[in-house]
């Protein structure tokens, strides 16, 4: 990244991010509202619940940047000491903050309804030199220092808590404190063709992009991300400028083009069903339910997702599917014409306009000379018509369960696509 | 964390990290093999595809760590910068290496069935002043630089690829340079109750610890891992004293244990269930296939896993799952008495020995004063018993589902307990 504006570092405190216990999913989310507010993240830095890193890395980050976020080691156990080392590196004196107490009292007492003992009580203890900023969502508050001209504040690191006190409180006080440059994205979607195949194709668009706009490639599962950002201290000379390379971007890649916005498959893909007023089913063998959780993971998605078969046994095949005893004695579970008869009896149970299924070797087992880990059947289609298609995947298994959830999904809405419009 | 032995920083590459793109999973990942080889992690950084911010993160991690990992930033296209910052931080020169090349001319010809272009071509030229290692799974190889007493390995980003280098040449060769001391864990699981009522509980076993052992508490939806680490040179000594302590601590938690080691709570009933040779289905509404996936991410899961009849809508409740109308009109799908129906229901049409049900309000919409959003029944049992339980949820959506579908891995893990012992 390059170019001026208000930068930030986060600071994520943990011994469990050192072990390897849990994955970090709070920076990214930090990242993007970081980035929303035009405020551009230029370094993360994760250390264990150690005084003497995280006084370092308190130290060090401000050489980089102006606002640091520290996000965890404020709970209520022994291994947490964020609060304790910020204090001693403040130089402040902890006291009782009674509005604090009051809400950990309450969600004690009405929430949790267990008794409320000493270790919850001081995490009402708070340094005099900080501005307390109030969790609605938990029990540690959050903590706001300034130091010359850095600003460093400390949140507790369940996600819930954290992304309540970022919106609620930290960002609209950064906005307000900083008159901000701004960083713009558009992303669009490409799916089929690899990174470097795409990039050769625009490489003279690529090349002709001034320095204040960049380019970046994110593949993701069978589809790639291409991602414009665009810096700089006028909003609407960047979105003019950005909204132009974007338009000559989609037109070059519209060959491969799924849509021009940075939306996930399912979420794209419901949209596009609900607008239309169209009903889908799943029947699911190697996915297991997958596909299903990828749209209902979605808040609305009953408005067109009615339900899942997921036939795991060939028995469930026929019984519930109606599966042919003898296409799966002669084809076998992972065969063209099994997963298509899975589509059909999917449509007839559950009485949808359209449907996915799907049928494969995941791995690491159950691969066989003529079909090998990695073979999968998939078969979307309405009452009219059923499509097929063999994939060859070579990943793991979860990586070829997202593969063929985003294949599938993809054949689906190309199929939407011809008939509908 | 603390105690000397060799320690790491992990560098990771990537302007889609910096505004939050991906979430960076790599790194935990190298965490806990790092740990397993007695390596600790020290620091991990994040930095954007930005030549000074790679030279600076460089320079700085070798003042804490002898090992320096950096991941990301190796592929094809313009974005990808890394092994030009490396080449000229090293003050090495490019050149050809003509295995990598092979490797890269096969993947094209044999596996992807594209042609090979330019900037492919280029991803063979190394710099001559490092060792390079060899990248089964993908173009872009590994990088093994030495400065002094420190080493520097950069490798891909893509997890697979990356995996595949750590796993089959860095580890190996970092655990032949070092003689390093060890890291061990023993992790126990508990369910049901908080981090701060547990850690009061056993505040006097937490107290004794001698400083060479550590006891973190690491909640997660419902669930709460407490892991005991011991640091120290002898192998076998830490092994006994952390043995002895973490058999102090099953004791203190009995009443709350699931399990006393690391393991995922569909991966433990799947066990179970694959153990005492019992099979399950689910009848899923609310968590809408996330439970059946949660078992078939897992390899070998239709040993036990027969089947899930996701019915998201009512009519499907009835049709697939013999939910009777009545039911549904007098107490509504999200009811104790639906939920019983579901269970019945798929226990009949799946024919499993144990089943688990679901049916909610996983917001943000569709909560009703007496029935708000994170009311949620869940039902599990057998073909001579169900049991059913409300739970009273208050996080948003996927949270929701996460801790539904624990709560009720939970409860059949209990019945099946208490049924067959």
């Amino acid at each position: 990244m390059a170019e001026d504006g208000i930068s930030a570092s986060v600071i994520t405190i943990g011994d469990e991010l050192m072990i390897g216990q849990v994955i970090d999913t709070n920076s990214a989310w930090i990242a993007q509202q970081l980035n929303d507010y035009g405020i551009r993240l230029k370094r993360r830095v994760a250390v264990g619940d150690d005084r003497e890193d995280i006084l370092y890395a308190l130290e060090e980050e401000q050489k980089h940047s102006q606002i640091i976020l520290i996000t965890g080691g404020l709970g209520p156990t022994e291994d947490d000491i964020t609060k304790t080392v910020l204090n001693e590196y403040f130089g402040g004196r902890m006291v009782m903050n009674e509005e604090v107490l009051g809400n950990i009292r309450h969600i004690f007492e009405h929430i949790l309804k267990r008794p409320l003992i000493d270790r919850n009580i001081n995490q009402a203890l708070v340094p005099d030199n900080c501005t307390v900023l109030f969790n609605h969502h938990g029990t540690a508050p959050g903590m706001w220092f300034e130091k010359k001209d850095r600003i460093i504040v400390s949140l507790p690191g369940v996600p819930n808590e954290l992304k309540g006190l970022m919106t609620d409180t930290v960002l609209p006080k950064l906005a307000e404190r900083f008159n901000t440059g701004f960083i713009l994205h558009k992303t669009l979607i490409t799916f089929g063709y690899g990174e470097s195949f795409i990039a050769e194709h625009i490489q003279d668009f690529t090349n002709a992009l001034p320095t204040h706009i960049k380019l970046a490639f994110l593949p993701n599962y069978g589809l790639l991300r291409l991602r414009l950002t665009g810096y700089g201290k006028e909003k609407d000379l960047i979105e003019t400028e950005l909204q132009s390379r974007f338009g000559e971007l989609r037109e070059r890649v519209k060959k491969w083009l799924v849509v021009d916005e940075d939306i996930t498959m399912p979420a794209l893909l419901g949209r596009i069903l609900k607008e239309k007023k169209l009903s889908l089913s799943t029947a699911e063998s190697c996915t297991g339910g997958y596909i299903a959780h990828l749209f209902t993971r979605n808040a609305g998605a009953s408005d067109f997702f009615k339900g899942s078969v997921v036939s795991y046994s060939n028995k469930l095949k026929e019984n519930m599917l109606g599966v042919r005893n003898e296409t799966l004695k002669n084809y076998g579970a992972v065969s063209e014409e099994t997963v298509r008869e899975m589509a059909a009896g999917a449509i007839r149970v559950m009485d949808t306009d359209y449907v996915i299924a799907t049928s494969g070797i995941m791995g690491p087992g159950g691969g066989r000379p003529d079909k090998p880990v990695g073979t999968v059947w998939i078969a979307v289609g309405s009452r009219s018509e059923i499509r097929t298609r063999l994939l060859q995947l070579r990943w793991n298994r979860i990586t070829n369960i997202d593969h063929t959830a985003n294949y599938a999904l993809n054949q689906l809405r190309e199929l939407i696509g011809e008939k509908q419009s």
